[in-house]
C-alpha cells in the first residue's frame, strides 16, 4: 500500500532513489514462456538515459539493467523477475548545499512533511531517476503486448507553446526517434528544439505535451465502475513525474461537442464492428472496443532552475536557492519511453485480468 | 480485482444495475466512533438524484438509502457498512427495443464483447445510476474528513462552449447549490441554464466541466512514485461515467510556463509555511503540502439523444437506435455531487494511508 | 484492508452484524455466463442455519437470501453479485445484560480493545451469524467449481475425545447429511449425537474436528511463495470462527515420519502423472498435483456457556456473566457448509489467478 | 497477485532462484525513522544460513545481504528498502541430471504443470533458498516491533517422535540458540542432534515442529471476519517450504475440551485486564488480548533423500532419482528464524493497520 506498486497481475515494484547504490523493480505475474530480449530491455532505457542529447540532462548513467531472477533459457518462468541498475555517477557533494532547504516545487518540502525525514541528495526517491525502473519493467510489458500485436507509441506533440497540429493520424509515428525531441513532425521538431536551447540558455525550464497511441489492442479490455480501462491509463500517466493533466478521446475539446456530434457510429466494416469516428478514444464505458486508444499527458516545466529563488529550510527561515544540479531544461523528450512504458504495464495488466471475465 | 472497489484503506465495493433490484455498497476500514448523519448522507442523495429540476432525467427515483449495519447508536463500529438503494421506477420494457442493438458511444459493445452477456435495460452495469453509491460512500467520507476540518466542493465552471474564466477563488462556492445547473456565477448559470434547455429541446445532449477544490487538507497526505495524491484523484475522476480529462493546478496551460514563473516559492507565513502561488494545485511531488488542492474534469456530451442513429446489433447487422429512455441533456450539474463524493473518498483514503508514515 | 474481503480475482466483501437490520455479501469477480441455481443457495445457506436440529442453536432465521443485482435471465453477467439476508429473529433485549461485560473467550474484550466501542448485541460482528454470507458466496464458489468436475465436500470428524479413525477414503461422504451431526460414520454420529446432547444438558460446549476433501481438482493451482495453495485455504479455515488449527496432507502426524516413507512416488497410470501414495494431500510446493486436496479444521469448544463465569466489564469491575443467549452446544455439524464454502472459494479464486500463468 | 507479496501495509515482495544470480526482496510501508542495525539483519541471516552446523545442508553460501535504497543516515527513510543476496556457490551441474525428472514429493512436477517450464537447478523458486528473503525482511519486523516492546521466539519443540513435552513456559527461551538443534531443552536438544545425525547418515530426512511465541503484543490487533491476526499468522507459517500444518492457542487439543474447562475468565490485575488462563492464545475474535501469542508449526521430513526412488520425467517415462544435491536431513533447525521472520512479519503488518482503527 506504500505506493511503490503499480498493477493487479501484471505488476512492478520499484525502489531507489537518485543517489542510493541502485534503483531496481520486481516484476511480478509476468506469464511463463516469454522470451525475453534483454538487449531490448536496455535500448528502451536507453531512450530514457540522461546524456542522450544536447536538449537533456547531462548527468552520467550508464543505465545498465542486471537482470537478477525469473528468466532462464531466455524466457520468463512466471517467477518474479528482479532488475536493478546501479548508480554510477552519484555526486553527492552535489546536493549539500540543499540538504535543509526546500527546493520551490520540489517535494523536498512534502516529504519532510510526510516522514519527518529525507534522503536529499538529488530529490531521493522523488526523482525522476525512479522512473528508469518503470521502464525496465514496461519494456517486459511491450514485449508481452507484442504477442498480442499491441503497440504503444508516444511522441513530444507540445514544447511550451509550440504545439502540433492535428492528431497522431496526421504524422509519420516512425520518425518519431528521429530527432531529440521525440516530434515526429521534423519542422515542428526543429523548432522545439531550437527553444528548449534558448530556455535552457536563459537557466530556465519549459513544460510539454506527449501523445500517445496504442494499436492492435482487442476489445473487451478494462473493467466497469472503479478499474476503467482509461482510469488506470490516467493514473499511470499522473504518476509520472511532473505530470499534471490526462486527456483521451476526444478530451477536454469533447466537452463543447453535442451528443449527435460526438457519438461514433458503429458500422460493421467486412465482419469486424469498427467506428466511423473515434471520438471514444478507443474505449466505452471503460472497456475497450478495438479502435486505437489515444491519449494526452501535460507535464509542466522542471522545477530546477538555475536563477535564484526565495524559499525556506526546516527550521522555517527564508533562504535563497540556487539550482547546481544538473538537469533537464524540458522534460517530455525523455518523457516518451515512461508514457509508454507505463501505458504498456497497464493494458499488459488489463490483458490479464482480462481472462477471468468468462466462465 | 474486477474493478468494483475502490481505495485501499476507507473503500468502497458497489454493485447493482439501472434496473435491477437494488444498488448499494461496502463501505469496508470507515474507523470507529464517526457519528453518522444518516439525514447528511440522504441529502447528497437527493444532489445526485434525477428529476430534482428541468434540465436533468426526468426518471424518478426516490433514492431512499437503508443502512443495514456498522453503525450502532448513531456512530461507526469499525464493521463494514452495508447500505442499498432499492431500485423504484424501473420501466424495463423502455429497453426491449435496444436488447439486441449497441447504443453508439454507449458500453453496449464492449460489454458484449467483454462477457458476451450483459443486461441490457438501462445501461445496467454501466448506467450511471451505480454512481449513488458512491455518492452514499462519499457522504461518509466526507463526514471523516469534517472531523478533519477538510471540505471538498465542486462546482460548474463549463457546459458546452460556456466556460467560466478566472479560478474557484473567484467565485463564491456558497452560492454552487442556488441554481439548477450548479455553477456558482448567478449569470452564467443562467446562460448555461438556456443553453442546455436549447439542447435538450434538439434531443440533443452536450458537455462541461466540473471545478473542484479541497480545502484544510493537512501536508504529508499521498504517496510516492503510483500512489501519487494527484494520480489517485484524477483515477477517481476518470472512474465516473464520461468523464474524459482530469488536470489539477496548472494542468495542461502550465505546459506553456517557464519554470521561472510556475515554481511556487516557499515563505514563512506566521509560523506556517505557505506557498506564494499555487500552480502545484497544493500536490508536490505526488504529496499534499497543505495550500488548496484544485483540479478539473472534462466530461463528454451524454451519448443517448433522441434522433436516429446508424449503429450495428449483436448479429452484426446495420439497425437504427433511437432513443427513447429518459435522459439527462448534460450531465454535469448531477456529476458536481458525485465528483465530491469521489474526491472525499480519494482523500479519506490517504488519511488512513498517512497514519503509517511514521515509527 | 479492513479485513472483510476473501479473495483475489473471485473475491466477497461480507458486511452485517447478529442483530443489525441485515447481514450480507458482494461477490466481485464471478466471470460471466455462469447458471446460478438460486435454490441451491439457498440450499446451502439450510446447511448452516440454526434451529436445523436439537443438537444446533435454537435462534430462528429463515436465512432467505436476497439477490440484488449481477444475475440476468439466471446468468451471471460479470457485474458483482449483492446479497443479502435480512435478520428476523433479534432479539435485542436477550442480551442487554452483557452490554458492558466482557465474555469470556469471546471478542467483546478485544472488539472494545480495538475500536473503543462495539455493537454488543449477540456479539455484533463477532457473531457466526457473518458466516451465513460466506456459505452464500460460497454456493456460487461451488456452481462455479461444478462446471470444472471440482468438488468440495467436509465433515465431521471428530467431536470432543470422539474422533473418527481413518482418513476420507475409509468413509462413505454421501452420507454426510444423513444424520444432524454430518459425520459419515452412523455408529460414530450416534455416539457424537448423545455426547452432544449430553454436554448441552450440562450447559457445557465440547469442539471438534471437520475434515474435508476436494476432488477433480487439475494440477497447477496454487502461487510460490506466500500465495500457496495450502497457505490461502489454511487461511481460509482459520479465519472461520473458532478454528484453532489446521493441517492439510500429512499433517501434524507427517512430522514423525521419514523422507523415504513420507515421499509419494510419480507414476504414469494410463497417460497421466499420478503419485502412488498421497502424503502431500493433492499439494507440491504451494501448487496442486491433480491429485485429492484433504485437510482438517479444528474447533475450539463454544465460549457461550450457561454456568455463570467471573469476568471483568467495560470498567475493569469484576462481575458474574450468565450464558442466556441461545447458542450451539457444538460448532462443528454446522461449520461443515462453513468449511466446505471457504474451500470452494478459496479454489475458485485460483483457478482464475492460474489463468495469468503462461503467455 | 502472483503470490511474492506478503503484508498488507508492512510488505515485502521477494524474488529469486536457488541458483540465479541473485534473491532478494522490497520491503514497502516499514515506517520512516527506524534506525537499521544492518549488522542484526545479517546475524538473522547466519541463523537460517546453510553450513552453520553438522546437522544442515553443506551448501557453503556467505548470504551477505546489500541494501540498496531506502535508508540514509542509519535510518529508513519511509521509501521502499531494496534487497539482494548474490548467490556465491551455484554449482548447476549438480542438478543437470535431473533437468527433466519430477523429484517425488518436490515442486518439479507441479511447477511444470503450471508454466509449462521450469528452472530446474536446484529447485529454483521453490527452493528453500527464498527463505533467506524473508528472514531479511523480517528482520525490518523485528526491529520494528522492538519499539514497541514486541519480542517474537522460535525454538524447536519436535523432530520427528522427539517431542518436548510441555509449553512455551516450561522451558528457558534464552537458550535456544546454545545448540544446533534450537530447542531450548538441552537434554533433549542432544537426543534430537543424536537422532538427526542417525537419519543423516541413513541418507534419509525427517519432520519436525517449531513452536513460538509472540511477547509484548498490545491488545487490538488483528481484523474481524477474513484477516484475524492468527489466520493471518497461520498463512505465513503455512507459506513456508514444507510446513504442513498451524495451531495456535489449544489446537487441535483443546478440541476434546469443555467450554467451561477452555474458556479464560478474565480479571483485573492492577489495573490491567488479563486472562487467567490462556487456551485463546492471546487471540480472540482473531484479534490480540494483549496476552502471550504461541503457536506451533509443523514441518515434513525434507523431500530430497539419498537412496534411489521411482518416479517419472517430462515424457511420462520411468525414471530413478537418486539425491545428490546437498540437502537438509531436517529441516526445522533452520525454520526457526523463518518462523520469527514471518511472525514478525505479520504483527508489524497489523500494527500498521491497527492504526486505523478509530476516528
Amino acid at each position: 500500500m506504500a505506493g511503490n506498486t503499480f498493477g493487479q497481475l501484471f505488476r512492478i515494484t520499484t525502489f531507489g532513489e537518485s543517489h542510493g547504490r541502485a534503483i531496481g523493480l520486481v516484476v511480478d505475474g509476468c506469464p511463463a514462456g516469454l522470451p525475453v530480449d534483454e538487449a531490448f530491455v536496455q535500448a528502451e532505457l536507453a531512450r530514457r538515459r540522461p546524456g542522450q542529447s544536447k536538449i537533456v540532462t547531462q548527468r552520467k548513467e550508464a543505465d545498465q539493467v542486471e537482470f537478477f531472477s525469473g528468466i532462464f533459457e531466455g524466457q520468463t518462468t512466471g517467477s518474479p523477475i528482479g532488475m536493478a541498475i546501479f548508480n554510477a555517477d552519484a555526486r553527492s557533494k552535489d546536493y549539500s548545499h540543499i540538504a535543509d532547504k526546500f527546493r520551490p516545487s520540489h517535494a523536498d518540502y512534502t516529504y519532510h512533511a510526510k516522514w519527518g525525514t529525507r534522503d536529499y541528495r538529488g530529490g531521493g526517491r522523488s526523482s525522476a531517476r525512479e522512473t528508469a525502473a518503470r521502464v525496465a519493467g514496461g519494456a517486459l510489458a511491450k514485449l508481452f503486448l507484442k504477442s498480442y500485436g499491441i503497440e504503444v507509441r508516444a511522441y513530444v506533440s507540445q514544447v511550451g507553446h509550440l504545439s502540433l497540429p492535428g492528431s497522431y493520424q496526421d504524422v509519420d509515428l516512425s520518425k518519431t526517434e528521429d530527432n531529440p525531441v521525440r516530434c515526429p513532425d521534423m519542422g515542428m521538431a526543429a523548432k522545439m528544439e531550437r527553444f528548449i536551447k534558448e530556455v535552457r540558455k536563459a537557466g530556465d525550464t519549459v513544460g510539454g505535451v506527449v501523445s500517445a497511441v496504442i494499436t492492435g489492442c482487442p476489445a473487451g479490455l478494462g473493467e466497469p465502475a472503479f478499474d476503467k480501462l482509461h482510469a488506470d491509463l490516467g493514473k499511470a500517466m499522473l504518476s509520472i513525474n511532473a505530470c499534471k493533466g490526462f486527456e483521451y478521446g476526444s478530451g477536454f475539446e469533447g466537452v463543447s461537442m453535442r451528443g449527435s456530434e460526438h457519438n461514433d457510429a458503429f458500422q460493421n466494416q467486412d465482419g469486424q464492428i469498427v467506428t466511423t469516428t473515434n471520438h471514444s478514444g478507443g474505449i466505452q464505458g471503460g472497456i475497450s472496443n478495438g479502435m486505437d486508444i489515444y491519449f494526452r499527458a501535460a507535464f509542466k516545466p522542471v522545477a530546477t532552475i538555475v536563477p535564484p529563488q526565495a524559499s525556506v529550510n526546516e527550521a522555517g527561515e527564508a533562504v535563497t536557492v540556487e539550482g547546481k544540479g544538473r538537469h533537464d531544461p524540458c522534460v517530455v523528450p525523455r518523457a516518451v519511453p515512461i508514457v509508454e512504458a507505463m501505458a504498456a504495464l497497464t493494458v499488459a495488466d488489463h490483458i490479464l485480468r482480462q481472462r477471468s471475465a468468462r466462465v
